[in-house]
């Protein structure tokens, strides 16, 4: 199981490690794209930021995880390009939101030049720049508020500017996404800390949503890869809001080595202490996302134990989690055992789920409602009240081995629909 | 593309072709398992049916998909050793609702108590009896309302009880669907109809909801098992309302033969003409299943063209219509072209995906939205229009081969939400 609490949680997100700087602003995308303004208004006031920047203080070891859709967005390409042309390393990110520039035919063009933009103004090369976009796909993406927008963010980079980043990437997130924690590596006390956003399209396939994680505690590019490929694996390649990937899914680790650490280059215990770190901050914000998935009024965890082997046991928690029917029966507070099971069933793996125990478990308590595989009798009033609690867990005991995985959603609502009935406007 | 209107329409549904009687009952096992009564209540008057009976003159050929589910549904595991001990025959089918028997320990032995009932009116050998149920997972069949049931059900058949049965197996259906033709092979008029329910948990792979098809047309057990295979994978196969898929889909094919034609053998002119009818009926059902979809108020077809093969077509289709954000999009009549792109791009296929045309078609107009994979500009108010419609086609044009496949499926909306809120009370 994950330690979801090992570590001591500190404040200041993407800005909690050494070395990190941050600020958010609103330069209008949405607007500007409505309008056909020609870049000369004056940003609004009180608007949310659609635009963040992060700095650090060095050039950063990186890695970076993406999505696994063929359609890929173009900051996608474009941020990956540049990892591979400088070796897994960067010194600053650029998102925006209201836009994903994808789908747009001079995508990778506009998100080189947003590069372009930063890189200029600090001094340094255009592939040092991580780029992300999140918003609608398809539809142009105008430079010009992005232009204007590069001086105000730069003049209001700081160490504490973690909020006004967190918050420019929100799409419709309804709370903003940090989460840091301390711990120690070779005697040097190290924090890990970052930032996500991530509401709906969130599908667990590599990487889910946009998540920016940053640490001073010093790691070779090469580890750093290895840990964030096999916790992505966990921990957002195991959420899922509504079965929808995402082409513009990008999750960056960055490492400023402040801590004063030796760099770890090789596995070991400091190795196994900085993914034990890496691990608790994805998984809270994994966490975090599913809570505030769209519409949903209810945080759902599939726990899926007793599976032969680890794969196993995420397929099977993802295919609960993912089940239309199971989310609505949480929205309703319907323990209904067979559509557990029925999950189950079509879930693709060959493990024989036929055996398994089903349990609803909340702060109201823990309620049987499937043995071996046989739905039964239980007391009703229980399970509704287990049921009406908004933090629900789904546990699956397989009895077919020792493995065990957590899948993260939410319940499936009226507000789902309605918020993407109508998402464009 | 499949011919939805080839030859004919007639009515009559499963007893359309020549040799087949039906009856629906009801005989409250719903109410028989809230209250826990012992059976000797009167039907209530005025319910809908929840048992059907379909009887055939003769004994028939017949051929059988199911759910590939895991967790398979007790009447499934029955149906299909019956089938396997008398080389693919029967001359009865009997049905019921309310309760799926599944996940409850004692169903197989209920499934085959539910043959035994109707083989010893008949006089018949349990095997000759096709037995699929359709309800609630995880709970008792009570057998006790069910034979009460079978003097009323066999008192009752009739050459023209077809809707009395389609009736029956209806769940959270709000139409009865039923569908036949008529067709020549080898000069002789031949019918071929049934009927299928399925509103909430459809999901395309090995046969969907519950289906009963008879012919009159003589055809092998062999032939009919390779007509059905054939024709289940482009039609109900390409069904998705919810993506969950149920543990008890079946889909049954019986022939009495008595149109008296030659007996269809081996491929061919006749093979191929009864194959075309098969696929009309099937093809019209599986479009009503997607339009009574759990909460629907649309219905929503993706044609893949331009595709590599079959298979690719398939994919691809089936992913689009399954998208909960195409789903809510369509509900909405927002003509988001975003989401169509990057749902084909994360459907499980190699094929590039990426100079997709995407086109919105309806009563209303046609209207590009995405050209060679680029999102355009394009009238809102004519795409709203044609989205407002309540039959809509998404068409998409590959550019990679000559291959098509077509999917069916409904919108996503608050009532989908609210009937699986609570589906079990």
């Amino acid at each position: 199981m994950i330690d979801m609490d090992k570590f001591p949680v500190t404040d200041g997100g993407i800005c909690a490690a050494k070395g990190f700087r941050a600020s958010g602003y609103y330069c209008g995308i949405k607007a500007f794209m409505q309008t056909g303004a020609d870049g000369n208004e004056s940003p609004v006031p009180g608007k949310k930021n659609d635009i963040a920047l992060v700095v650090a203080d060095v050039v950063c070891n990186t890695a970076g995880v993406y999505t696994s859709n063929k359609v890929k967005g173009a900051p996608v390409v474009v941020t990956r390009d540049n990892l591979a042309v400088n070796g897994g390393r960067a010194k600053a990110v650029i998102v925006n939101s209201g836009n994903a520039n994808t789908c747009n035919g001079d995508g990778e063009e506009k998100a080189r030049a947003m590069c372009g933009m930063v890189a200029e103004k600090l001094g340094i090369t255009p592939d040092m720049v991580i780029v992300a976009s999140t918003g609608v796909i398809g539809q142009v993406l105008p430079l010009e508020p992005i232009q204007k927008a590069i001086d105000p963010l730069y003049d209001a980079l700081s160490y504490t500017g973690n909020v006004e980043a967190a918050t420019a990437i929100m799409t419709t997130d309804t709370v903003k996404k940090e989460y840091a924690v301390k711990f120690t590596v070779g005697g040097k006390e190290c924090t890990l800390g970052g930032m996500a956003k991530g509401s709906g399209m969130i599908h667990p396939n590599m990487a889910t949503t946009l998540n920016f994680i940053s640490t001073d505690c010093a790691v070779s590019s090469e580890m750093l890869q290895k840990a964030l490929s096999q916790v992505v694996k966990i921990t957002y390649n195991c959420l899922s809001v509504d079965g929808d990937q995402s082409t513009n899914d990008t999750c960056m680790l960055m490492s400023s080595g402040l801590a004063g650490n030796a760099e770890i280059t090789s596995e070991g215990a400091d190795f196994d202490a900085f993914k034990a770190a890496l691990t608790q901050v994805m998984a809270n914000l994994t966490r975090m996302l599913a809570k505030d998935g769209e519409g949903a009024t209810k945080l759902v965890t599939c726990v899926c134990t007793g599976a032969p082997d680890l794969d196993t046991a995420i397929i099977i928690a993802k295919s609960v989690i993912r089940s239309p029917l199971v989310k609505c029966a949480m929205y309703g507070a319907d323990a209904n055992c067979g559509r557990i099971m029925c999950a189950m069933g079509y879930a693709d793996t060959d493990c024989d789920v036929t055996e398994a125990d089903v349990y609803y478990i909340s702060k109201a308590g823990r309620i049987l409602v499937c043995e071996k595989g046989l739905g039964l009798k239980f007391d009703e009033d229980l399970a509704k009240s287990i049921l009406e609690e908004d933090e629900i867990e789904i546990f699956v005991d397989l009895h077919r081995g020792s493995a065990d995985a957590t899948a993260w959603g939410c319940d499936l609502t009226y507000d789902y629909v309605k918020i993407n009935g109508d998402y464009r406007s």
